[in-house]
């Protein structure tokens, strides 16, 4: 089976863009700034499963995801996870924490109910991050 | 300053010895296997803040948690996450789920109390996990 991204992600968040590993999505959760990297690889599932000669290049992504979300917002923290007990396929949460988030010092998964974005905020977060993400309009 | 463990992970878990870059802690929570990996390098916070040189041994050594918690026990999916809210010293959970476990299918932390090993417990558990990791006794 050749890639595709996980209906449950896709119905979730909006497309940024694609890496070189990785698509590029944005969680429409307006509460936390929230990035979910999914490696373009199919049937992975679990973090220690990405291919070593792929790893070099994850680790770059995560780094650029997270770079991107320190420039978009001052945070306390990055929040960096592979859980996927509600969506098997492998993806990697990149999460911009503050001390006066509604979820501090919790996790943000489960958390209350998402507060998706209006369609102003929408267009302008989005533009925003894929300029922070360096990822070209298409 | 040099490396050392902060208070609160020492506090909550056992030794289980050192890997080339992590101190290798378990969670004294016999509800769940889970392993923390501390890079022993000082000052560190985020996960995208582990020197490029180290990256492939921090892979590596998520790996080989990963695959001891699989030995040890036929777990269905693996959380592997870098939070630090409580903690700020950046540490790496390696956490075995099954989806018949108290917290399925949300995250561990914050879920319940943690129920301690007991005191034969907590000896073959650790015993347990050395030779899974492939740690010598000290």
């Amino acid at each position: 089976m050749g890639f595709s991204i996980h209906s449950k992600l896709k119905d979730d968040t909006f497309n940024l863009g694609s890496f070189q590993l990785c698509e590029v999505l944005l969680m429409n959760d307006s509460r936390f700034p929230w990035i979910i990297l999914v490696p373009k690889i199919p049937d992975l599932r679990d973090f220690h499963e990405i291919p070593s000669q792929h790893r070099d290049v994850l680790f770059q992504e995560i780094e650029r995801a997270s770079e991107a979300i320190q420039k978009h917002q001052r945070v306390d923290k990055m929040n960096v996870a592979a859980l996927g007990n509600q969506v098997p396929q492998l993806h990697i949460h990149v999460i911009g924490r503050l001390k006066t988030d509604e979820a501090w010092p919790n996790p943000v998964w489960g958390h209350g109910t998402p507060i998706p974005y209006d369609i102003t905020s929408k267009s302008n977060v989005i533009q925003s991050f894929k300029r922070e993400l360096a990822i070209a309009e298409r």
